[in-house]
């Protein structure tokens, strides 16, 4: 019944524990091939070749792996680059933008976007020199939150920047719907996908998607700190990066200051490509590319819906409440459940139940499905292993603990 | 005789040539323990522990390999860390001291700086918000670049940004000479130590360094694309991370878009930390610390000291000249020679000498001293092996190669 159950074995498994990992919404599993990545880029190219990996394939590495992402996304190759990390290429695509809005004074988000991409568009405002401000919709409780946020748009908007899926409670934005509010203004729109990628259906095409930014070490699998990436349609020729080192320049190795920015996507790279993390991504976007997105998107869908019965099953009556929308098209692939006690819940899954979900404060657990190493049976005793928690007394057993990271 | 010869083995060295390799100026050789942290961190951490490596140890690992590095420089600990590439850090260090500097004008840089540093230079007066203006002074045939400098420098003096050791001809500015110049009219410096740190000695606290940034893949041996570092002095408590993204704020956990910036130098991070090439960074700087940078500098002198005595006796006749500064207290750990067919000579080096220098266009070489994994033997064979070549007219066989990266 499940065509990717095959998929399970490519990823590592510790010989150590049962572990149920529903955190690759965070940080995805690590594909088994990553060891013949480390082998190929660490000890061969770096470790022999030395110097010379530069020419044997390091200097593309950031558009060679950026394709193969935007195959994903339905872009054309030369649309996708991977650069640093998100933050970082977030505030390049935004000061990017904003200098191509002069005369429009407002970039719109919701309070639901990632906190750092409400910084970080703070940051772009302040850097692209002209008087931007972020005025950030309150989604927190809306009904309707595309209608809430459409209400903000008017002709003093520049730019509509949102994650496409939430990172607490996963609602998911209608693509197409708000790109095309935003061009009845003239607003452009800049996307984080890093909690959407690989994990649900995107056609940067047909959703009309100009400029995007996202995360590759969640449903990418690329590894702790992965570097991002940029999507730039490619007739977007009027948007530069405004950090312009010499590897967005035309030509990095003429080692001329007043070389000119690259003409494609390669003009929004700045320093020296992370070689050896971004060849780590290779092996994680290669096996969705294989299982194909319709089907990982159709695993998902089950996943998260089996889950969200089980929930309202089996864990209601013991105070968890499913927060997530529960219209699969309004939702990414993990779902957000209440508890009062959710840290000390999380807490103890993790460390008494060999289950791994995350906690988001105050009172969120956030449980993640990544269709490529979940199985349905993951889904059926993680909801197991939570009531005989909770009946076990586990939760107080972890109440007054705060680790670093939740 | 040779004190630090026992690290050479200490380094990973193909068993398929008999490679001189003296290029470590652009890529460090990888250190034979990267094999151990690939299978702590890849195959340990992110494999088996997952999302829990953020609780054990990836969390501050910007900080705590940043702080190895800052033993380096003499720097305390909390004054360095790891983030993207060079050119970013340089951009953001660039425009927090220009911010600092609103009422002054002029940045002032020198040719022999890296092309991408001035270019970056540039993209942060763009983003400051004032009218900061990047002026070039020409040092490229100045008998005395310190003069030169130094007489461009006025009120209106902002900042000075320049590489401690330049990229091309090796020249080694005296830190404390431009700081103290700097510190006259009220400008700021900003050094970058691509080219020194891990080679040349750098006490920021007697050379009165206040704000600094490098690269680790040359001299530190971090790999390909390695994250960068910035140095910021804990008292420069006035300066603000322009790209302010989560992992830069108080308490990036809190979820909370209005936690304040970070107190110390970790508000200068932005987005997610690159974990693995983080780690990857650690042996290299260990074994400089483990062999003190004096004797690493001792012997730097000595093997380019040689290298020049060589080339003033074997090479000159043949049509080369040494065009690194002779004084080694004005010369980083390469040096740079001219030949009119430089990058012919490179090329035949490399594909009929196994001999690893590197090509700067127009006409320059440049060999690279690493001072842990090169031996005195080595630049005695490197003479022989371009005498040689030479000889036997193998220049003539690569003068129409033109490689991508030269």
């Amino acid at each position: 019944m499940d065509s990717l159950a095959d998929f399970r074995n490519r990823f590592v498994h510790s010989p150590h524990d049962d572990l149920i990992y529903l955190d690759g919404n965070s940080l995805g599993r690590q594909p088994a091939a990553v060891g013949q990545v480390i082998e190929q880029v660490v000890n061969r190219e770096w470790g022999e070749r030395l110097i010379r990996g530069w020419n044997e394939g390091w200097l593309d590495i950031s558009g060679s792996v950026g394709d193969l992402i935007g195959e994903l996304l339905g872009a054309r190759s030369g649309e996708v680059i991977l650069a640093e990390n998100t933050s970082a290429c977030l505030y390049k695509a935004a000061v990017a933008a904003l200098r191509s809005q002069p005369e429009k004074s407002n970039v719109l988000t919701d309070s639901e976007n990632f906190p750092s991409d409400i910084q970080i568009l703070r940051s772009a405002c302040d850097s692209a020199g002209f008087h931007h401000k972020v005025t950030v919709v309150d989604t927190s409780s809306a009904s309707d939150p595309t209608g809430a946020l459409l209400a903000a748009v008017d002709d003093s908007t520049a730019l509509i920047s949102l994650s496409h899926v939430s990172y607490k409670a996963g609602w998911r934005w209608n693509l197409k719907e708000i790109n095309e509010a935003a061009a009845k203004v003239d607003a452009l729109t800049l996307w984080d996908f890093s909690h959407s990628v690989g994990a649900v259906p995107i056609d940067v095409q047909s959703d009309g998607v100009t400029l995007a930014v996202g995360c590759t070490y969640k449903y990418l699998n690329g590894g702790p700190g992965a570097p991002a990436f940029i999507y730039l349609r490619s007739d977007q020729d009027h948007l530069a990066n405004p950090i312009t080192g010499w590897f967005g320049t035309a030509e990095p190795f003429s080692f001329d200051a007043s070389s000119p920015p690259a003409s494609g996507i390669q003009r929004f790279l700045t320093g020296t490509p992370h070689v050896v993390s971004a060849a780590l991504i290779r092996p994680g976007v290669e096996m969705l590319l294989e299982a194909g997105m319709d089907r990982v998107y159709e695993k998902s869908v089950g996943l998260s819906q089996r889950f969200i019965e089980l929930c309202d099953q089996r864990l209601s009556p013991l105070g968890f409440e499913v927060r997530s929308p529960r219209d699969p098209q309004r939702r990414g692939s993990h779902v957000a459940v209440f508890h009062p006690d959710a840290q000390a819940v999380g807490l103890a899954l993790i460390n008494e139940k060999s289950v791994i979900p995350d906690f988001r404060p105050p009172d969120l657990l956030r449980f993640g499905f990544a269709p490529l190493y979940t199985s349905f049976t993951d889904v059926d005793s993680t909801v197991d292993r939570i009531v005989e928690l909770v009946e076990d007394g586990g939760v107080d057993r972890w109440r007054n603990e705060t680790p670093l990271v939740p």
